[in-house]
């Protein structure tokens, strides 16, 4: 696997464009996305029983198995709690935008993100998704314009391009995201897109991406509020001309590792960008019980308002890590349990096997002084292993969600 | 009911004292409650598997249905995560008070609070545990000395005295609690305590607790961190001389009246001096399916970060509380539910039956300018209603937690 430059547009048979049309002052804030011939595309919804429009609409088109030739992403608005008006307008928007393209309606996909409960300033809307259609293009500067569109507060773009091999074929997957550091005015709303010319079933790359999403986007945290508007697709438009994945042979364990490195790249990058943070914060647990309790533990690490906090102020408060694992919901014996901190500054150990150490407060102070914190946990009760990303909580957390809509 | 002036030493045959003994700098560290004859004792305890050595001593004298003599609270250090000598330190501290009344170790309770994995200091504890119970007394100023011990960062004091006539008899109940605003140094430990001269069974005495507990104590949230220590204790010693309360009788159902009282001023006075809260949240559902959704669904909007943070910036981000609901894991349907805010200033409606509604901005600033910010959410559903209670998410919550352990 290489890592190269590139963009969604990257890939074979892509086309991006990004623009600004006035839903927002001045930022770019429509991003679109082409393929020339149909691709088949996989999707991870947002929980969250109020969903906004357009999620239920790439939902059901998800659910369909059907082929998709675009995506369409407005920052700005969420069109969430907009009520039927809020699904009349997304079904006109994916039907202007199809127009642009020779598509149905049925085959674009929408994501929409900013303030809850105004409706779409349409009449902006309608003339701007025509004109960012004539500038989608092949170009590394279209595909650059794509990925600054759907950034809002994120103080740093999210792609990464890769290369693969696949039966002698070269496969370009790229992908692109925006995290909560984006949340103005976004309430924290995760989206991400992954484009590739491998050919590929629906259901192959709907395996792959349940399972590289189990990985790295559910593995990470930044304040525990889950959006009206959280979207990850994967479109796959075949035109790499590899043999079709339609099974789990060389050539698919091949994919899905790429699209898994490609989607821990985005997620941690979403981790270490979240709202306010100034520290990377990852978690692991070995030796728990099973897999899914190491996810859960190592999840309630990065999860906890406290330690997150601790982290902010390099205070080696271990105990609070210990006590978010505690309520978790994973299990494991703490009298088994083993905490160390680590970072380019050193490592440390302050628990071993239930009992806590004394230890060098400086040199603790110095680890958790870095830009990116390990806090590594051990539990002598089986091979479950897990790791999770968050950041830490700081006063420009605060500060960004207290005056959002102002 | 009356609500009166008072302490715990305020109920009959309840002495108090509480004292600066050394484990903490200069603060009030240790608080001693001793009952003149054996009482009945319930209580609630912290559901995360880590948990502190008092806790695992508490719970096993209060299931075993053991009467008690006597509660020793410490605080400066939460005696968690500190290994077998931590249940060894816990005993013998037990022990040392149950002496200087005339008891057996296992009729004192102990609760503890502060830094996690650090061994209590014995050398002090030893002597000062002698010479606080020495000062046990039936005055206001002992009582008032015992709450005083428990609290460390709490801005204000929270007791609650009220009397009850009970089969013609005068009954006493009267509660303290430590919140989350006295996390320094304590993790955000919530300790409770209630003494009652009502004569009351366990049973029955452990059957109110859990129904006032599951309306106040359950349905308040700070930052959803539970810690190690959390405790509340409820002693019943008699010496009103009512009519034993056996069963579900009229006395019953007056005695638990006041004890729902009694929690819920603690309760609300918890999230209201949260750490560093600048208001308190009330949210209300009405109309839910069930009782239980509406909890969940009132809780997810109080425990929501992005809303909390919205509340302290006094921004009408209402959206921010139908997606903490869509992601609470209660059920309703979005398309029914009405959203309003209201305070001193006024009231006013933002969502209703699905549709969001244009609003006077700056008379809901207003509204979320005050203290006491009520958050009405109606799902025209069903009958079941809830309330929660929480506070904003400040600047200073961040600063206090950053920087705990120094």
């Amino acid at each position: 696997m290489k890592i190269i430059e590139g963009y969604l547009n990257t890939p074979k048979g892509f086309r991006a464009a990004g623009a600004h049309i006035g839903i927002k002052k001045s930022k770019k804030d429509i991003c679109l996305i082409a393929s020339d011939v149909p691709a088949a595309v996989a999707g991870c919804f947002t929980k969250n029983i109020v969903k906004a429009a357009p999620v239920t609409w790439d939902m059901d088109i998800v659910a369909s198995g059907g082929m998709t030739r675009g995506v369409l992403v407005n920052s700005g608005n969420a069109n969430a709690c907009t009520g039927t008006r809020g699904a009349e307008d997304n079904g006109e928007m994916a039907a202007l935008f199809a127009e642009t393209i020779g598509a149905e309606a049925r085959e674009i996909l929408v994501c929409s993100t900013g303030v809850i409960g105004v409706n779409l300033p349409m009449d902006v809307i309608r003339p701007g998704i025509k004109s960012t259609a004539v500038m989608l293009g092949y170009s590394s500067s279209s595909g650059r314009d794509a990925a600054e569109a759907i950034m809002t507060t994120d103080t740093f773009m999210k792609t990464v391009t890769v290369s693969i091999e696949v039966g002698g074929k070269t496969v370009t997957l790229s992908g692109m995201a925006k995290g909560s550091g984006m949340i103005h005015p976004n309430m924290a709303t995760l989206l991400a897109f992954v484009t590739t010319d491998c050919a590929i079933s629906a259901s192959m790359l709907r395996r792959a991406l349940t399972r590289a999403v189990d990985k790295t986007f559910n593995m990470i945290s930044v304040d525990g509020d889950t959006s009206t508007n959280d979207t990850l697709l994967a479109l796959a438009n075949g035109m790499a001309e590899n043999e079709p994945i339609n099974n789990e042979g060389e050539d698919y364990f091949i994919f899905a590792e790429a699209l898994c490195h490609v989607c821990r790249k985005l997620a941690i990058d979403i981790a270490r960008d979240g709202e306010g943070a100034s520290k990377l914060i990852e978690a692991s647990v070995n030796g728990a019980k099973s897999v899914r309790d190491a996810e859960i533990l190592a999840k309630g690490v990065v999860s906890s308002n406290l330690f997150k906090a601790a982290v902010f102020g390099a205070d080696a408060n271990w105990g609070r890590a210990m006590c978010a694992m505690g309520y978790s919901g994973g299990e494991f014996d703490p009298q088994n349990a083993s905490v160390g901190f680590s970072s380019a500054a050193g490592r440390i150990s302050l628990f071993e096997h239930g009992s806590p150490l004394v230890f060098d407060e400086a040199l603790a102070k110095q680890i958790l002084s870095e830009k990116e914190i390990k806090v590594e946990i051990t539990l002598y009760e089986g091979s479950g292993a897990a790791t999770a990303w968050g950041c830490d909580l700081t006063y420009d957390y605060v500060k960004i969600n207290g005056d959002y809509r102002s």
